[in-house]
């Protein structure tokens, strides 16, 4: 049989091999990454197609591994399936490509997963390209209520500020993001799975990720009827991190898949942030270390995300501070005669002086202006602190 | 009248007249911070004594406003009354003296309060050179009950570590904290007050603060029967902070008594700490601001707050991480492989080859390696994962 690959028009022939060559390796093989800058991918899939006339390790290394894959491949087949479910396959030079996951190319790897992808199937209407305004939300599969709760209010203010939720298809963090991001307006949101963009996994989110797919997108590195397995989401944690312009960890507990897409976020220099809780519930531990440590920045709502994510100057936050109140104005010695002057009880200026410890010329002037701003009252035996202070 | 203070004896004369600058000036007057590095506390009490004969613009103002107060002076029935309660004045030069308060001199005010104190009015069998391994546990009057817990929680287990508690008197977080650190076998704990070492403010916590002067000490600026102002809530917190090997706030409003501690903390360079709280709450919008800026340090568990007020080497944390796993030690190439290995069904080594897409040969020898590990069985027809495998 002639290769589908190598048979199609030239401007076919780079998604093919791409289609191809996800096929042929694990998402994230640190190999590709060492190959593909120096070569178009479908030169490496005529190389890998080969016997290879070459010293190069990884080529080496890998044309032994694809070998068996190779001879079932059909991404002809991968494509024509894809386009009766809705999807595409978009890669570098694409409209739609979404330049920030170069982010990963050449990166130390994690857990042995690292590089660009090679290409990413869609299946929904959101354009890829659109991430540039982006935020990861991501977190347990076992969330408290608080951490949902949370997670989904989170989501709904980012979404409606214009930034796409970015999450992966699990139950709890992840599930909660994207049915707050859902509950906005625009209610963009994408999973991104570590499993065929058909593949309703877990099943029990299956109506959330078909809800998903309609109004957002389903992005995955992974052809479609494949399935999950461990060294899968390690690659989709690398992804989740590079499409997006910084990373929410909402709960965490001390060792789980967030904490993974928390190293990538570090390793490519975007934003990590940390929502914490309760330092009683171990979902928060991971996210409290990763504070501790001096990696995540304490975020507790919508506005501090986009202080970080936003364009520059974009968003200023507020600084969270009590109510003004009346006593705010004054100088020092101010705040200390009044503090001296008594409730519901007239007394002297000199008393007051007395208590105060300021001597009486300053005392009495300050009573004038006291009384000038509501704060005393004057009666014929002294001084007391109108209603309006004693509350102030 | 001729002045107890000159009257006394020469050893007991630098006591009195602190007893006496005491009372004439409210705790952490800037002047007195500006005056007394330069002389005795004798010498500045006679020059108040006297018309001052000075150009000195802090000798000039302080003495105009100290004259009525100078008049009512009487330091040595001050010590009198101590005495009859069971207190003592201590002042720089005594065996017990805490040096750490010295940090406070010459810092930039805050709300106009700075300085080390003139000398601590102390009930209780705890002497104050203890204090050199001490926490400061702050935070919210109207504390929740989670912050209530863990503060309690976490002055029992710094306390059982020899560390001693100081906090204020108030309702919620102080209270909490006094409380935990008195069911340990120690009980070490201090409050330091803005009135009087007699007074019972609030006196909802009469029964607490008798209790903390049996077991530790009732500390405070304020000569007894003096009472609280809201100026002398400020220059209490200054104490907290400086006589303390650091500072947690466990909740805090974004404005609030807490904060002005906090800000001591950071002004004496000790470590300030603060423990996270659900974002819905506002009690705990306070600490997640310190630590968002950068000001704080999350601290989750008394491991944490040894780490950073122990002697250094002391204590170190262990950070906390999921249980270890079987799967732990492999390769990521023998991961790749044991993620291709099915569930209950038998498989050729050939098929999983395909599946992990890594050579036949690597895939066998990784099989027999799995094999002796417990991680999975040989069938007559093929391979599969052992239960513990599934498992792990």
């Amino acid at each position: 049989m002639r290769s589908p690959v190598l048979d199609a028009t030239p401007a076919d022939r780079e998604r093919l091999a791409r289609v191809a060559l996800c096929r042929l390796f694990e998402p994230g093989d640190r190999r590709v990454d060492a190959l593909l800058p120096g070569m178009t991918g479908l030169r490496l899939f005529e190389q890998l197609s080969e016997v290879p006339d070459t010293d190069d390790p990884a080529l080496v290394s890998a044309s032994q591994d694809v070998a068996a894959r190779l001879a079932r491949l059909r991404p002809d087949k991968d494509l024509d399936l894809a386009g009766r479910l809705g999807a595409r396959f978009v890669i570098p030079g694409d409209d739609e490509w979404p330049h920030q996951v170069g982010r990963l190319q050449g990166k130390e790897p994690i857990q042995e997963r690292t590089g660009a992808p090679l290409g990413l199937w869609v299946r929904g209407p959101l354009r890829l390209d659109a991430l540039t305004a982006s935020v990861a939300i991501v977190g347990s599969r076992d969330a408290t209520s608080y951490g949902s709760e949370v997670a989904a209010q989170l989501a709904a203010h980012l979404a409606t500020k214009g930034h796409i939720i970015v999450s992966g298809g699990a139950f709890g963090i992840d599930a909660a993001a994207h049915r707050g991001a859902l509950t906005s307006a625009v209610g963009h949101t994408v999973a991104v799975l570590a499993c065929g963009i058909d593949q309703a996994y877990p099943l029990g989110n299956a109506r959330l990720l078909q809800v998903i797919a309609e109004r957002g997108a389903i992005v995955s590195e992974l052809a479609p009827g494949l399935t999950v397995s461990r060294m899968r989401f390690l690659g989709r944690n690398r992804l989740i991190a590079a499409l997006t312009s910084g990373t929410v960890v909402v709960e965490a507990a001390a060792r789980s898949g967030a904490i993974n897409t928390a190293s990538w976020t570090l390793a490519i220099n975007s934003p990590l942030m940390g929502v914490p809780g309760p330092v009683t519930q171990p979902q928060s531990v991971g996210v409290h270390e990763l504070v501790r440590a001096g990696k995540a920045v304490i975020v507790t709502r919508a506005d501090d995300v986009l202080e970080l994510v936003g364009r520059p100057g974009e968003y200023l936050v507020t600084v969270p501070r009590g109510p003004e109140r009346a006593r705010d104005g004054l100088t020092v010695t101010h705040r200390q005669i009044l503090d001296a002057v008594p409730v519901g009880r007239p007394t002297t200026a000199t008393t007051i002086a007395l208590a105060a410890g300021i001597r009486p010329e300053t005392v009495a002037s300050a009573l004038v202006t006291f009384e000038a701003r509501g704060l005393v009252e004057r009666f014929d035996d002294g001084w007391q602190l109108t209603r309006e202070a004693v509350r102030s």
